[in-house]
């Protein structure tokens, strides 16, 4: 039977901690440019309903190193949803294809998408999550600090799909999350409840920037104004000014912190030039990682369940 | 000497034939992932005057699958007769690449493309006909039926490019072809004398939904306002409205009835959501089979004459 | 130690010498479809701030050809030094490719990609200078005259990226330059003067048609209104209308002389259609060594200094 990766909990405790070794596993041998070929004949149809560099980059270059050709197909390519209805274009590209990433608006889109194909579907990002990224992010953590023990992450922003995916991995391994946020931009409360009933992690809302980041070992944030909300981007930057991460708030944790971004920045908005700039930011092995999480990704799926 | 496909009249019967023999024994081979690579370090130029979802992606993976690499050029890529000269364009791609596959909107254009080009030129598409799919078509036909004795088709719509194929197709193969359109909206009568007068096949032009598809072996239809259309829409939805391929017209042929669309359709108009969903519903097979077909034309292209 | 290839002068004579040597015996393999993957498991990735067929095609198709995959990067898809800070996108690019190349409006821009990369960038093209092009057309008049010996080149328009290349192309390999120019066109002042006091070639500015022309081995022209200044494009017709190419320029040199152009072209501007179509055009061999010529600077530059 085929499997999706539409979720984080998609994937049990003990397969996140395998694609986790999976993917430093493979990550050695695309350095040492061995000859690892496991999508030997295979293909790759991206579908992008809206552009993306390191989505775009990281897939198609990680699927070319394991032996395959990604198609990118952008929003002028494929009007899912629009131009065509979401079951056909699922059908038609199983006809083709091998695996399928999109990177869509509407999750439900994304649902009804691994409902009609029959190969795997990998979500590259909606507006209400993106597993890929924080597989690539819990990657780049464990390879910093060499473990994930007593792990305490401040999200400082907008209660957005990043939060929704972190607090989806928090019931598969055991961390601290706090989403420090204006009131009024928190994230689905349901996903909150289901952490701290799991009995595995523990999550909290905040909305002390101050106060949110103490004792952080990483500090995570976001563009105030993402996916389809550019319009507002006025508006936000004034209710978002007091949750800027800058090297005050850095300092103020009390540790050595780490800073991560999921890119692309805005410096001098939601951080400040110096901090991701500093050696506390980790965000270009995040972005490098996304490549190799997704390739681990890609393996654990085309095995099957 | 270098030999292009640009009509299906381009190729004799026999020709023919062995292009649908060969295009079953390549998709043999693909869905065993065997290394089958006749297109080792070669590549594939595909221009696209305007996107399209199957046609781009059944050529890239289908180049790929045969060892080589297909770029894709899209409208704001390569201005073809506006930026550049199509006789420049030939000759450039031709320096770079062993194959052109081109879908344009002007046939003329591909004419030119082809004389210019040292090397074999696809036609992807045109306004005027469209020999991919119909190749496709009749391979999922036969694959379908065993056979193609005694066919019957009868397409219901428009009397464009697809049917300009068919039509071609008819002087090579033997079946009966019915176009059954609204007055005004025949296709080329030049086409359909060929036909009649070359004592393989028939063809015939009805203005009577019901009785037109009596004994029809396959019901084929496309969206009622296509390439360069839609500003006509509206007004063609109303002269269109009685050639709608719904359950009533299906179960009325009298026999077991096939239904083919090369796709996108817009459900609702052209076709019913409970037809294109049915068993008697082939599209996907068909959409596919562009890849398989496409496969083999290449291959029998790139030996030459 | 990685290295860019920005300007024709990050090369020594000797170099650029052992470049022209290493495209022919390369464009003899390929030719020859010869196996030979000296990128096998690379990847380039390609950043176009402009569409470009040529640069597109030839990097696209010659990257594939020694063994790698390149990535074609549109407008769309990156909006460099807009949507994303350039040092951003050298740093991101570089975790996942292990070349760049690039395509960019602003000069200051490309310098800064090849600062924060830490692979080897190619200039593909800016508003200051085209030495991919340059090395190309160096490479096509060693293969037709089977010498670089006394050459003298005539460039016939506006004194612009083109012409920058070919000066700094001056100080390493000798040879006249004339840009014919009208007034108020010249190339760079000080690229100028670095050739005449390198004592290895000359260069000076003309701005009469006929005499300029007189002695040329070739005739190089390209169009009158390029990147940016189409909205100068009428203004620039009246200006340049002295300085067409048309067969009565050519047979004015008192030799056999070669007609080039970077294209694409506009017949009747600064072309006639009868020289570029004439035997003394060689232009399309031009165009297929954008291919290899840049297929030995990337062989090259991945050896590192």
């Amino acid at each position: 039977m085929k499997r999706d990766f539409l979720h984080i909990t998609d994937f049990e405790t003990n397969e996140i901690n395998e694609i986790l070794d999976l993917a430093i596993e493979i990550k050695t041998k695309l350095k040492n440019k061995e000859n690892y070929k496991p999508f030997q004949n295979h293909s790759l149809a991206m579908v992008f309903a809206k552009p993306s560099a390191r989505t775009r980059v990281s897939f198609e270059t990680g699927f070319f190193r394991l032996g395959g050709h990604a198609l990118y197909l952008g929003p002028n390519d494929i009007g899912i949803g629009k131009r065509e209805a979401v079951k056909d274009i699922g059908r038609v590209l199983s006809g083709y294809n091998d695996m399928i990433m999109a990177r869509l608006f509407e999750h439900k889109h994304m649902l009804e998408l691994a409902k009609y194909s029959s190969v795997p579907v990998i979500n590259g990002l909606t507006d209400f999550n993106h597993p890929c990224q924080i597989m690539a992010d819990i990657l780049t953590i464990y390879e910093k600090r060499g473990n994930l023990d007593n792990l305490k992450i401040a999200y400082v922003g907008d209660g957005n799909n990043i939060v929704h995916s972190w607090l989806n991995l928090a019931t598969r391994l055991s961390f601290h999350f706090t989403c420090i946020c204006p009131e009024g931009y928190e994230p689905d409360e349901d996903l909150l409840n289901l952490v701290n009933n799991s009995k595995i992690s523990t999550a909290e809302i905040s909305h002390d920037p101050i106060k949110g980041v103490l004792e952080a070992d990483v500090i995570y944030t976001d563009v105030w104004a993402s996916m389809g909300q550019k319009e507002e981007a006025k508006e936000r930057e004034e209710i978002f000014k007091n949750f800027q991460v800058n090297a005050n708030m850095i300092n103020s944790t009390g540790k050595e912190t780490l800073f991560m971004h999921c890119l692309p920045a805005e410096r001098g908005r939601e951080v400040t030039d110096k901090v991701i700039e500093s050696s506390n930011s980790i965000v270009f092995d995040q972005a490098e990682n996304r490549m190799h999480a997704q390739n681990a990704i890609m393996v654990k799926i085309s095995q099957g369940l």
